[in-house]
């Protein structure tokens, strides 16, 4: 493992992000696939909003959409600060990420609410790893975005609140996590192909991706449920 | 007409306003119908984004999603702050608002978003006028919340763009927005009825109607389209 020491993109990187920072991917099309799965995470809060039946959880999604919104306007501010067009940007990672959304929502609100929360928890870990790499003016403050509160703590509770309600659930949703790994994996893996250096990338991105499902299992663990 | 010049709370009403302001609805179902409304055109609004084709037109609405988010957010924040529940004081009114948001959702997304562009305008312009009737230290704040911009100006633009570019649309939304007007004055129609006084009123209202249904059609003038 090379570890160059005098790279000064790294000097904030942790031990654990060491690899990582040696991926540098593109800084638009990163804020562009970035944002529209911002911008798609919201849609699906929205919608949960409207299917949930109870008012203090429509109130509670709302808030986790508007701060998914707020996410996404900050993404596009980056993109507009570094002279792209945001349309044009994100346009490559529709089709993608349209797919992804079709793929992780449920037959009820139950699986589209955790398809949000499994998703956006998987891409959002994976994206602030992937922003050590980006140049030092933009990275921490797309990381700190991306890290920034999104609701998970009420969308956490909601589910947990359906789970102990319903015995029969916790053995349906297990599997529907399940199945929204991979191509929540896959989304995320694309994301390398904007670096130009995709076939070592893949291998520096290994343990960053066991990272990323190792929080995966654990907010799985935190609503009961077998990852 | 009664004048009432003495009427603390009237003073900052302007002529126009006078009969309104001899209305004075409850301080927590206005908060609650009000409140609800914007969840609804939120929600619509957000249907929208996910339905338009153009990503600048998913950005542009998502920024009226989003300031329409900030004034239900607004709205229950203000309940809140009169000892109201949220949900409690929201519950009345969802299955009339719900039914109404049924009723607008149109057959594609540019009659939808005309009906979230006819009925929020009518609406907002309604309670607008209702909270002359309210105390003091709730009724301006709670009018220039809902009279802060939802982004309709965007929706306009949006409407616009496609109503030029389909000569056969104009017609049909036309027809559209026509149909939306008598379910949405039903729906303000019935805040009258939290102000215990419900005869009386409907008959101070008439004047406020008037005035509503012609910035309605001001706003349809806008877009071409013949009210």
């Amino acid at each position: 493992m090379e570890v160059p020491r005098l790279k000064p993109r790294r000097e904030h990187a942790n031990a654990e992000r060491v690899d990582l920072a040696e991926i540098a991917p593109e800084l638009l099309p990163y804020l562009g696939q970035a944002a529209y799965l911002q911008l798609e995470a919201f849609q699906g809060l929205a919608g949960v909003v409207r299917a949930v039946p109870e008012l203090e959880a429509k109130e509670e999604l709302s808030t986790a959409a508007g701060l998914t919104l707020g996410k996404f306007h900050g993404l596009v501010a980056e993109i507009r600060r570094h002279d792209g067009e945001p349309a044009e940007v994100m346009r490559p990672f529709t089709v993608a990420i349209d797919r992804l959304q079709q793929v992780t929502s449920g037959a009820d609100w139950q699986e589209t609410l955790l398809g949000v929360h499994v998703t956006t928890g998987l891409l959002d870990d994976f994206f602030i790893r992937l922003a050590a790499g980006l140049p030092k003016d933009v990275g921490p403050r797309a990381a700190q975005l991306l890290g920034s509160d999104g609701g998970s703590e009420a969308i956490g509770r909601i589910l947990a609140a359906e789970l102990a309600a319903d015995p029969v659930l916790g053995g349906r949703l297990a599997m529907w996590g399940r199945r929204l790994v991979g191509d929540t994996l896959l989304v995320a893996r694309s994301a390398l192909h904007n670096s130009g250096n995709a076939s070592t990338d893949e291998q520096r991105i290994e343990p960053v991706f066991t990272d990323v499902i190792a929080a995966h299992t654990r907010r799985m663990d935190a609503l009961g449920l077998t990852a």
